[in-house]
Parts: structure tokens; C-alpha cells; sequence
């Protein structure tokens, strides 16, 4: 299984597009740039509310304050990653499209993005994929384009349309233009609550934690930010521990959105950035999942409830303290709950 | 049945409490009444917010605001009545306590507004009410009185805790304070969004229409209101055709909280300030109510889904005009739902 990722991870190398990265994230022009990029994607994602509930304070024994990208154009964060990919391409990259290969939120979130800004956007999908997530693509005139259900068929059919369309390829979270998309989540939640003393997101494959990580790093008043992450697809506690990227050993979990690994430009960020990784059970997502159902009233992911079951696994670390916690989609199947 | 409910509506009048009422409904001192209700009970109640779709707008074919007493303390509109029928009490009433009769969200709004005014509520629940309806009203420290489970005996054992204790009856919808304070969420509606051309409701006990339509017509721009009902549960449609209070021949609707009938209270304000009620089938609420949640990613009831679907059905009648609909509450059982 390792050596399909390890020629996994050449592919999607060769399908790089170069992009105008500032010159080097831990410089501090990026704050400026950062300031730039949510300038860039305003007029294309909505300023998300956020919530806080007195009851779940009660509970976690902490200030909660949800920022809800539940509520984000078609329903999840990834619509700031790949607003801003798209806003980065010169305008005869914008041309000749975009391709990406998804069967998650990003591949709505780039269809959307192209839609509104005029251009063409390929969507790699195996033919098995629910038709209620090709049905989304479509509602944003994604052309879809269909392959067998293997991660290799994945990559070569969107090498292929790179080379025949010309089309920049667009990577869900190891692409610094889509990191940085990411980092205005949790710049607005910090300029509504400039006093949190920590924020917590999910980790999948390490777009969202690294965004976060540089947003409270340049935004934060001594802001410490925190993972959560399934026990299920523990990549990124383990690649923290040993140094450098280790793969899941498995995909057995609920959050579906977690279950990818770390890139090459996200993980240095989360090395330097991130404080820790918590750790959860898949009982303790889903009690975390009804919880926030129930007494929020709001429609969440599975993925998004891991940083809010680590709050709750872990009160006393968290104890009287302002906690950020990105609620990163609400795009479930409501007709197949995990809820018994 | 309907001579049982005969009796009932007896047994309903002799629990009534004497409150203070204002001269009448109809004199235009009922605007200044709701603006002092609504100052009063703005502390025990959450602002909900306005959320609005651009893909529900597309839907509908017309401009749609809701408003979200879903996210309202307890998780329903029923807080702002409750509450001001409590602050309505003299002090020495309030320290006699006040009972209500219901396994719904009246009983938890009267619990909660009741522990925030340090009164205590008597709550009489038939003892097969499911845990989860007595667990809420135990959360909010209401005094549960079981009782079997037929209308005569909540209706008995309520005159019991009202002449043992000197309790205040409090009623989920006819009564003209809890009217007055179902009003104020309509009110701040038209306060965020002057301009609108109608707002929709669901009718159940007729508490909230009669509310919202007091709302519209003080403090709308010609805002006219309309109701939404099931057509199994049709009495409210069917009394005002034939302008005498009608009964329900069934309570076969998935809209829980829409199978109670309107009241001497209610009625009169609804036949002087509703334009029309619009019925809707079962399958027409299900499918509204899964359009909100998946694409508002909000957690909503059947019962209010009625009105919203009372949109999608008559699109024409609705075209291009700014539309409010209350979103009366959230509180759902999420193991238990009626998505297939």
C-alpha cells in the first residue's frame, strides 16, 4: 500500500502547476500577502457567521465560538482555497481551465469558482461516485469527466486533460495559493474574536490546519492552534512525532473528509505552526456530530466535529478559555446518518 | 371526538389565568403594547438572525428571508410567549408558580423562561411522553407532574397543581400575552427587512400566526401574512371559510407541532389579519424540509416546513416578491427522520 502512495505522490508532483508563490511562508511579506488573498476572494465566498452556543459552553467547561463554513458557498471551506488558485491564474492560464480530481468538496468548490469567474473547469470523478456528488458538480457546470475507481486511473486521466486542454491543475490541499484561501477562515474568526487563545480545526490532508496555523500565527494575539484527527487515519499525529509524512494505515473512518494525507507544502507549515494533534475515537465524533446537531441546530460533517470532540476528551487542557473551532462543511447525506 | 374536544376547550376555559390585557386587539394601542413586550422579554430571548439562499431563491423564483427561531433559546419560537406571559404575572403570582400541560416545546419554553425568573414551573406530561421531551423540560429544572395519557387527564391534573399550588395557567397558543410575545419575532424581522411583501407562518394552535399577523400589520409596509397548514391537520383553513372555530378530523401530519386547533383568543386576530392559508400534502413538507437542511445546512422541524413548501407549491402567487418565513423551531429527534 506504501508504494502506491509513494508513486501516488510522484504523480501528483508531475501534475504540479507552477503558481506565483510569495517568496516563502515564513517571511513576513505572507501576512500582507494573506490580507491580500481574502481581499482577492470576498466578492466570491460569504463572511461566515459565528455561533456560540451557552449550553455547549456548559459542557466543555470553555467560551466556545463556531465559525461556520457549514454556511460557506456550497457548503464548505474549500470554496476560499479554490477561489483564490483560480484568482491566481494569469488570465490566459484562466483560458485554458482548470482540472482537478475530486469526489469531495473540492471538486464543487473549484466548479463553483470557475463558474463565476468564466472558467472552464475539468472534474476528474470515478464512474462509481455517488451521483448525488456528480450531481453537485453539474449544478456548477462542472464537465465532469469520468475514470475507473483507482487512485492511478484518478491521476492519469487528469494528467491527460492537463496536457490536452492546457488546464492548470488544481491540488484540494497541498498547493500554497489553496492554503492561503484557506487561512481567511479563521482571519475573520480572529477579527470578530481577536482574544481567542486557541483555534482548533480538523486535519485531513492538511490544507485546512495549515491555513489556520498561518492565520493565527500573523492575526493572532499569541493564538495557539490545534488539530483534531481521527485515531482511524492518524497521518498527521504520526508524521508530527517522526518528522516527516507518514501515510494512513487505513481509511476506517467516519470523517470522510480526513481520510487523505499531508503534502510537501502543508506540513512544513504544520510542523512550524501547529502546537499539537488530538486525537479522538469515531464514537467520540459522532456523540461530538449530535451534539452540535441537536442543540446548534446546524447541519455538520462528520469531519468537522473531530476539533470539538478533542475539546471535549481534553476539558481541562481547554478549561476557561476562548476556543475557535472551524466547523469546515455541512455537505452529509441526510438520508444515511451515523446517528443510532 | 368532537364533543370530547368540546369539553376539553370547557376545561380549557376554566384553567384560564386573568391576565392583563390590553383594551383590545383591534385599538392602536396594541402597537405600543408589542414594543414594550418586546423591551421586556429582549433579555431572556436570543435575536435570531435572518439567513437567506441564493439557491432557494432560484428555487422559489422569489426573494426569501428567514427567520431563524430555530437557533431561538430552548430551540423555538414558544421562548418569547412563554416569557412574556411569565413577566406579565404580578409578583405575587410568580411566586405561586405557573403549570402548563404539553409534551412539546411550550413545556420547555415555560421551564426555561420559568428557571430564568426564578419561578417554578409545574409541567404536567402524560407518562409516556418520550425521555427526551422530559429531559429537555428536567435541563430547564421544570417540575414534571406525570398523568395518564389521555387530554382529560393533563387537562384534570393541570386544574389540580393550578388550586393546590395557585399556579398560573399558562396556554401554548391562546392566550394574549404568549400571542403578544410570539409577535416580537416577526417584529424584528420587519425591523431587519422593512419591505417585505409577505410573510408566511405555520398555524397550529394559531399562537404564532395570530402573532405574526399583529406584527405585520403595526409594523409592516402593507406586509401581508399568510398561513401554511397541513392538509390533514386543515382546521385553521376550514374555520376561516366557515367563521366558526373547526376541529381537526385526524392528527395524521408528520408536522408534530401543527395538530392542535385554534382558540377564541387567536381566531378572531387571525380572521381580521390573515390574507389566506395555503395547505400542502405530506410529501410536499418532507421535501421542503430536506431542501432546507441540505442547502441552508440548518436543522428545522416539519411543522415549519409548511410554509416554505406552501411557497414551492404556489410560485406564481409568490413571484419576485420579498418573502419572510418563520422558521418556528428545531427540535427534532435526528434518529428518527423522515428522509427516505
Amino acid at each position: 500500500m506504501f508504494s502506491v502512495y509513494k508513486s501516488l505522490e510522484e504523480k501528483v508532483n508531475a501534475l504540479k502547476t507552477p503558481l506565483k508563490s510569495p517568496q516563502g511562508d515564513n517571511q513576513d511579506d505572507l501576512k500582507q500577502t494573506l490580507t491580500e488573498v481574502h481581499n482577492k476572494i470576498k466578492p466570491f465566498i460569504h463572511r461566515t457567521p459565528v455561533l456560540t452556543s451557552e449550553l455547549l459552553n456548559e459542557k466543555a467547561g470553555c467560551h466556545l465560538f463556531f465559525k461556520c463554513e457549514n454556511f460557506q458557498k456550497m457548503g464548505a471551506f474549500k470554496m476560499r482555497g479554490a477561489a483564490n488558485a483560480i484568482l491566481s491564474l494569469s488570465e490566459e492560464e484562466r483560458q485554458r481551465g482548470v482540472v482537478t480530481h475530486s469526489s469531495g468538496n473540492f471538486a464543487q468548490a473549484v466548479a463553483l469558482a470557475a463558474q463565476k469567474l468564466n472558467v472552464r473547469a475539468y472534474i476528474v470523478m470515478p464512474e462509481n461516485a455517488p451521483q448525488v456528488k456528480k450531481d453537485g458538480v453539474k449544478t456548477y457546470q462542472g464537465e465532469i469527466i469520468e475514470c475507473e475507481s483507482t487512485p492511478e486511473a484518478r491521476e492519469e486521466t487528469a494528467i491527460k486533460i492537463k496536457e490536452e486542454k492546457g488546464a492548470s491543475f488544481l491540488h484540494p490541499s497541498n498547493q500554497d495559493e489553496v492554503i492561503y484561501g484557506n487561512s481567511t477562515a479563521a482571519m475573520e474568526l480572529l477579527e470578530d474574536y481577536p482574544e481567542l487563545d486557541v483555534i482548533l480545526a480538523p486535519v485531513g490532508g492538511g490544507g485546512l490546519i495549515a491555513g489556520t496555523a498561518l492565520a493565527a500565527h500573523y492575526f493572532g494575539n499569541g493564538c495557539k492552534v490545534i488539530g483534531g484527527e481521527p485515531f482511524e487515519v492518524d497521518d498527521a499525529y504520526r508524521s508530527l512525532l517522526s518528522g516527516k509524512i507518514e501515510k494512513n494505515l487505513n481509511t476506517n473512518t467516519i470523517a470522510d473528509g480526513l481520510r487523505t494525507y499531508l503534502g510537501d507544502r502543508n506540513f512544513p507549515i504544520i510542523q512550524r505552526h501547529v502546537k499539537k494533534i488530538i486525537r479522538v475515537e469515531e464514537d467520540e465524533i459522532i456523540n461530538a456530530m449530535k451534539l452540535i446537531w441537536e442543540r446548534m441546530k446546524i447541519i455538520i460533517e462528520p469531519s468537522c466535529a473531530v476539533p470539538f470532540a478533542a475539546v471535549l476528551k481534553n476539558k481541562e487542557e481547554f478549561a476557561t478559555k476562548n476556543v475557535g473551532i472551524i466547523l469546515s462543511g455541512g455537505n452529509v447525506d441526510v438520508t444515511n446518518l451515523p446517528f443510532g
